[in-house]
Protein backbone atom coordinates (compact mmCIF):
# COMPACT_ATOMS: atom_id res chain seq x y z
CA UNK A 1 0.00 0.00 0.00
CA UNK A 2 0.92 3.27 -0.69
CA UNK A 3 2.41 4.66 2.76
CA UNK A 4 2.73 8.64 3.60
CA UNK A 5 3.74 10.46 6.46
CA UNK A 6 1.16 13.34 8.14
CA UNK A 7 4.55 14.95 9.52
CA UNK A 8 6.06 15.05 5.89
CA UNK A 9 6.33 19.07 4.89
CA UNK A 10 8.57 18.22 1.69
CA UNK A 11 6.13 18.40 -0.75
CA UNK A 12 4.18 21.71 1.05
CA UNK A 13 5.87 24.38 -1.67
CA UNK A 14 5.12 27.49 0.49
CA UNK A 15 2.90 28.37 3.79
CA UNK A 16 1.99 31.66 2.90
CA UNK A 17 -1.28 30.64 2.86
CA UNK A 18 -2.45 27.68 5.24
CA UNK A 19 -1.98 24.37 3.22
CA UNK A 20 -4.82 22.08 2.96
CA UNK A 21 -4.66 18.89 1.80
CA UNK A 22 -7.68 16.14 1.17
CA UNK A 23 -7.05 12.63 2.16
CA UNK A 24 -10.36 11.06 1.97
CA UNK A 25 -13.61 12.71 0.07
CA UNK A 26 -16.68 10.82 0.77
CA UNK A 27 -20.26 12.29 0.50
CA UNK A 28 -21.05 11.94 3.92
CA UNK A 29 -17.09 13.34 5.21
CA UNK A 30 -13.98 14.25 4.10
CA UNK A 31 -10.51 14.31 5.94
CA UNK A 32 -8.09 16.60 5.51
CA UNK A 33 -4.13 17.65 6.50
CA UNK A 34 -4.19 21.78 7.56
CA UNK A 35 -0.67 23.11 8.12
CA UNK A 36 -0.41 26.52 9.55
CA UNK A 37 2.16 28.49 10.44
CA UNK A 38 1.36 31.69 12.20
CA UNK A 39 -2.14 32.06 10.33
CA UNK A 40 -5.16 32.93 12.59
CA UNK A 41 -8.61 33.49 11.13
CA UNK A 42 -9.18 36.73 9.86
CA UNK A 43 -10.08 39.81 12.48
CA UNK A 44 -14.11 39.89 12.43
CA UNK A 45 -14.20 36.76 10.48
CA UNK A 46 -16.01 33.53 12.75
CA UNK A 47 -16.05 30.15 11.42
CA UNK A 48 -19.56 28.74 11.21
CA UNK A 49 -19.66 25.42 9.66
CA UNK A 50 -22.68 22.99 8.21
CA UNK A 51 -20.94 20.27 9.46
CA UNK A 52 -19.60 18.41 12.08
CA UNK A 53 -16.02 19.03 12.45
CA UNK A 54 -13.41 16.74 14.70
CA UNK A 55 -10.16 17.90 14.76
CA UNK A 56 -6.54 16.49 16.03
CA UNK A 57 -3.68 19.29 16.58
CA UNK A 58 -0.06 16.27 15.72
CA UNK A 59 2.65 19.03 15.84
CA UNK A 60 2.52 22.74 17.52
CA UNK A 61 0.28 24.74 19.84
CA UNK A 62 -2.46 26.27 18.68
CA UNK A 63 -4.96 28.10 20.45
CA UNK A 64 -9.08 28.28 19.36
CA UNK A 65 -11.45 30.82 20.76
CA UNK A 66 -15.66 30.19 20.86
CA UNK A 67 -17.95 32.98 20.35
CA UNK A 68 -19.29 32.45 24.14
CA UNK A 69 -15.72 33.76 24.88
CA UNK A 70 -14.31 30.07 26.18
CA UNK A 71 -11.16 28.94 24.32
CA UNK A 72 -9.11 25.84 23.85
CA UNK A 73 -5.48 25.71 24.10
CA UNK A 74 -4.36 23.42 22.13
CA UNK A 75 -0.75 21.29 21.99
CA UNK A 76 0.21 18.09 19.98
CA UNK A 77 -2.21 15.01 20.08
CA UNK A 78 -5.40 17.39 21.46
CA UNK A 79 -8.08 16.64 19.57
CA UNK A 80 -11.97 18.06 20.38
CA UNK A 81 -15.32 17.93 18.51
CA UNK A 82 -16.21 21.05 16.88
CA UNK A 83 -20.51 20.99 16.57
CA UNK A 84 -22.09 22.13 13.45
CA UNK A 85 -22.51 26.31 13.92
CA UNK A 86 -20.54 26.33 16.56
CA UNK A 87 -19.02 29.43 16.24
CA UNK A 88 -14.96 29.56 16.33
CA UNK A 89 -11.91 31.07 15.48
CA UNK A 90 -8.32 30.48 15.45
CA UNK A 91 -6.56 32.87 17.33
CA UNK A 92 -3.32 31.38 17.35
CA UNK A 93 -0.83 28.64 15.65
CA UNK A 94 2.56 28.27 16.30
CA UNK A 95 5.12 29.45 13.83
CA UNK A 96 8.00 26.74 14.43
CA UNK A 97 7.02 24.11 14.86
CA UNK A 98 4.19 24.54 12.49
CA UNK A 99 0.64 23.25 13.47
CA UNK A 100 -0.20 20.52 11.42
CA UNK A 101 -3.88 19.28 11.93
CA UNK A 102 -6.47 15.87 11.30
CA UNK A 103 -9.92 16.95 10.29
CA UNK A 104 -12.90 15.30 9.93
CA UNK A 105 -15.89 17.37 8.57
CA UNK A 106 -18.81 15.10 8.70
CA UNK A 107 -22.84 14.87 8.71
CA UNK A 108 -24.17 13.43 11.32
CA UNK A 109 -26.10 10.31 10.08
CA UNK B 1 -15.53 21.85 23.66
CA UNK B 2 -14.13 18.96 25.47
CA UNK B 3 -10.24 17.94 24.42
CA UNK B 4 -8.83 14.52 24.31
CA UNK B 5 -5.20 13.81 24.10
CA UNK B 6 -4.95 10.69 21.52
CA UNK B 7 -1.20 10.26 23.16
CA UNK B 8 -3.24 10.07 27.17
CA UNK B 9 -2.96 6.17 28.03
CA UNK B 10 -3.76 7.43 31.81
CA UNK B 11 -7.50 5.93 31.05
CA UNK B 12 -6.52 2.69 29.64
CA UNK B 13 -6.57 0.51 32.48
CA UNK B 14 -4.97 -2.54 30.75
CA UNK B 15 -2.86 -4.21 27.71
CA UNK B 16 -3.52 -7.53 28.25
CA UNK B 17 -5.84 -6.95 25.15
CA UNK B 18 -5.33 -4.50 21.97
CA UNK B 19 -7.60 -1.39 23.18
CA UNK B 20 -10.31 -0.62 21.15
CA UNK B 21 -11.74 3.23 21.70
CA UNK B 22 -14.88 4.48 19.35
CA UNK B 23 -13.98 8.83 19.15
CA UNK B 24 -16.94 8.65 16.24
CA UNK B 25 -19.39 6.80 15.25
CA UNK B 26 -21.79 7.62 12.32
CA UNK B 27 -23.50 5.21 9.70
CA UNK B 28 -21.12 5.35 6.98
CA UNK B 29 -18.00 5.34 9.12
CA UNK B 30 -16.44 5.25 12.28
CA UNK B 31 -13.13 6.06 13.55
CA UNK B 32 -11.20 4.39 16.49
CA UNK B 33 -8.36 4.46 18.56
CA UNK B 34 -6.17 1.94 18.82
CA UNK B 35 -3.49 0.59 21.30
CA UNK B 36 -1.39 -2.05 20.86
CA UNK B 37 1.74 -3.09 22.94
CA UNK B 38 3.49 -6.16 20.80
CA UNK B 39 -0.25 -7.79 19.25
CA UNK B 40 -0.48 -9.30 16.73
CA UNK B 41 -2.79 -10.87 14.43
CA UNK B 42 -3.13 -14.45 15.65
CA UNK B 43 -0.88 -16.80 13.52
CA UNK B 44 -2.82 -18.03 10.44
CA UNK B 45 -5.98 -15.49 10.98
CA UNK B 46 -5.94 -12.77 8.30
CA UNK B 47 -8.07 -9.06 8.61
CA UNK B 48 -10.42 -9.37 5.36
CA UNK B 49 -13.01 -6.26 6.10
CA UNK B 50 -16.16 -5.41 4.23
CA UNK B 51 -14.46 -1.60 4.38
CA UNK B 52 -11.78 0.71 3.20
CA UNK B 53 -9.85 1.48 6.50
CA UNK B 54 -7.17 4.82 6.28
CA UNK B 55 -5.05 4.00 9.00
CA UNK B 56 -2.37 6.31 10.84
CA UNK B 57 0.29 5.39 13.27
CA UNK B 58 0.86 8.20 16.04
CA UNK B 59 3.50 6.52 18.03
CA UNK B 60 5.55 3.10 17.61
CA UNK B 61 6.53 0.78 15.30
CA UNK B 62 4.28 -1.37 13.05
CA UNK B 63 4.49 -4.09 10.41
CA UNK B 64 1.82 -4.94 8.19
CA UNK B 65 1.76 -7.90 6.00
CA UNK B 66 -0.34 -8.40 3.04
CA UNK B 67 -1.43 -11.43 1.62
CA UNK B 68 0.77 -11.12 -1.53
CA UNK B 69 3.70 -10.94 0.67
CA UNK B 70 4.76 -7.09 0.07
CA UNK B 71 4.66 -5.39 3.54
CA UNK B 72 4.64 -1.94 5.11
CA UNK B 73 7.09 -1.15 8.78
CA UNK B 74 5.39 1.54 9.49
CA UNK B 75 6.61 4.53 12.18
CA UNK B 76 5.01 7.45 13.87
CA UNK B 77 3.25 9.77 11.46
CA UNK B 78 2.78 7.23 8.71
CA UNK B 79 -0.72 6.50 7.14
CA UNK B 80 -2.26 4.41 4.56
CA UNK B 81 -5.60 3.54 2.75
CA UNK B 82 -5.45 -0.49 3.00
CA UNK B 83 -8.75 -0.85 0.44
CA UNK B 84 -11.97 -3.56 1.49
CA UNK B 85 -10.75 -7.34 1.61
CA UNK B 86 -7.25 -6.49 1.37
CA UNK B 87 -6.32 -9.37 3.32
CA UNK B 88 -3.97 -8.68 5.67
CA UNK B 89 -2.39 -9.33 8.93
CA UNK B 90 -0.57 -6.96 11.41
CA UNK B 91 3.14 -9.26 12.21
CA UNK B 92 4.36 -6.61 14.49
CA UNK B 93 3.82 -3.92 17.06
CA UNK B 94 6.29 -2.13 19.45
CA UNK B 95 5.84 -2.40 23.13
CA UNK B 96 7.79 0.52 24.12
CA UNK B 97 6.32 2.85 23.47
CA UNK B 98 3.00 0.74 22.82
CA UNK B 99 1.43 1.81 19.46
CA UNK B 100 -1.28 4.14 19.01
CA UNK B 101 -3.50 4.38 15.93
CA UNK B 102 -6.46 6.33 14.50
CA UNK B 103 -8.26 4.26 12.24
CA UNK B 104 -11.10 5.19 9.97
CA UNK B 105 -13.35 2.71 8.34
CA UNK B 106 -15.69 4.04 5.53
CA UNK B 107 -17.85 2.88 2.74
CA UNK B 108 -17.21 4.41 -0.05
CA UNK B 109 -19.59 6.18 -1.74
Amino acid sequence: MQLKNIFDLSKVSSLEKEYFEQLINEKSFYVERIVSKGHVTPKGEWYDQGRDEWVMLLQGEAEILYDDLSGDKMYAGDCLLIPAHKRHRVIYTSEEPECIWLAIHFEKS
